[in-house]
């Protein structure tokens, strides 16, 4: 299976109350093309410790992704020190400037003079064009490596892996894939949970399974591989419907849907309706059922009291 | 400012659904002795990867903190992997051993045997007592770099952290302290929050000001240095004041109070009492109010309607 792994650039993330959740989102991309992520790492826009970092992840992974630092200010240093570590020059791409000029003029603005350093390109870097801001993307491959260079806000890279970098990476990943599944379970403790499944699940190597406890709910989180997404999926219901059959109707969820969700779609369904009245709970019932879209079709009204 | 990396072990933390909150932890705590956090890592239970990341970590920073890896099991790589990164040999602490042993008998249980891995003590490390676990933590100094490392759990390692090894971090960061604030803003817009503060907060070099928007408000982020923390304080005082008056009473929250925090201490100071009708919110108004402790004394009830 190969490697991968990724780079969070920005001194913001190296504040006490912020965390990189970029790195989900891609980890469980790559998971599913069959790509495992070894390391995870945050580094603050700081030339020396990056430049280490990138020089080291393109020896020991085959697939490094960085997130971050593609704007158009001094602390943005991604593409100018990649390209140090990489030895390979920075070239000034007219077609990127002549983009991220037109995109300002759209909003009837002159191009600031700074942002014609996000129409730097790595030389042998493809350019990864980004609908929804004005960084461009980077992709290349060095070394056996492939790399890509994404701009931090999820908005715009998401669209960015998706439609420029999935596709390569899951031909570089050959055939095996992953699929994932969260079956969540009320009414029940852990231990009786576990006493009631582990003889079925403890057969099976793959899928992999593991028990979370998550406040009031168990989640059995189902992991498996196959040759095919369809063969990965395929394991996965067979054993899903094994723990079926053992807990019963404690499984309320069987692809990670809420208990807002399932019973907002069973209202949906039957076309009853729903009115709620909350005491020590103060309004978090009436919170979560209106939070699922649609939910004004079968929620009618909520009553708190609390004092 | 000295500089501190924090790394995190344990392959479960690279799950798509998994962050390391520790780091946060962490990173508050060392900010407040005056220490920088430039770089964390999460790797998974992964010799060759750990091993590499240890020596880098030493070279290039004071201050070296691990957490997790530290239990009894064969994927706990830790204290083997710390040891061969820095050419020192692991020795059994008989003292460890008995007390872990203890442990289980307090518990009327025999020690399993994989636990005397637990007490394998790096050889000049001093062992941090761990009264919430069987894992003990270990501090050392190694070529210049302070070293530490705590198990996983934070309800062990955070009071590890705090009776063993902040003063001695403090010493080692001598006369350097931080203090953060955070003030909210309702009521106005990003761009007319900077243009009212920006002329007074540029003036500072410390504190330093970062102004984020958070849904529905403006959070001023501001962080202060000194020779003591009482100093940093006073800084944050006269800086905080200063955005106040231009700002007036838009400033709802002067020490990251949330707005149901402050609604809550006005109407207890006033013996006001409160009931809400909510539409759109669907109950979230309510579920926020009563989230706040001893709102049953002003909280009466609410309605939702949502249909």
């Amino acid at each position: 299976m190969l490697a991968a792994e990724i780079i969070a650039i920005g001194s913001e993330l190296l504040a006490p109350d912020r965390t990189d959740t970029n790195s989900l989102w891609l980890t469980d991309k790559l998971n599913r093309v069959g790509i495992d992520v070894k390391l995870k790492t945050i580094v603050g826009d700081d030339d020396a410790r990056l430049e280490e970092l990138i020089k080291d992840a393109v020896k020991r992974s085959r697939v490094v992704i960085t997130t971050g630092g593609l704007g158009p200010t001094e602390d943005d240093i991604t593409r100018k020190v990649v390209a140090r570590a990489l030895g390979r020059r920075l070239l000034l791409d007219e077609n990127v400037l002549n983009e991220i000029r037109a995109r300002f003029q759209s909003f009837g603005v002159t191009m600031p003079e700074r942002n014609s350093r996000q129409a730097m390109v790595i030389d042998g870097a493809e350019v990864l064009p980004n609908p929804n801001g004005t960084a461009p993307g980077l992709y290349l491959e060095h070394e056996g490596c492939a790399i890509a260079l994404f701009p931090g806000p999820p908005r715009e890279m998401n669209p960015m892996f998706e439609n420029h970098v999935r596709s390569r990476l899951e031909k570089l990943a050959g055939d095996l894939r992953f699929a994932r599944r969260v079956l969540r379970v009320a009414g029940m403790g852990e231990s009786a949970v576990d006493e009631k499944i582990a003889p079925i699940y403890t057969r099976y190597e793959n899928p992999q399974t593991t028990i979370l406890f998550n406040s009031s709910e168990i989640e059995i989180h189902l992991r498996a591989h196959g040759r095919t997404e369809a063969d990965a999926e395929a394991l996965l219901d067979d054993l899903s419907l094994k723990i079926e059959e053992a807990l019963g109707n404690s499984v309320f969820s069987f692809r990670g849907e809420t208990m807002e969700e399932v019973v907002g779609r069973r209202l949906s369904i039957t076309g009853f309706t729903l009115a709620v009245a909350e005491s020590c709970t103060g309004g978090l019932i009436a919170q979560r059922l209106t939070n699922v879209p649609g939910s004004s079709k079968y929620f009618i009204e909520g009553v708190v009291t609390y004092s």
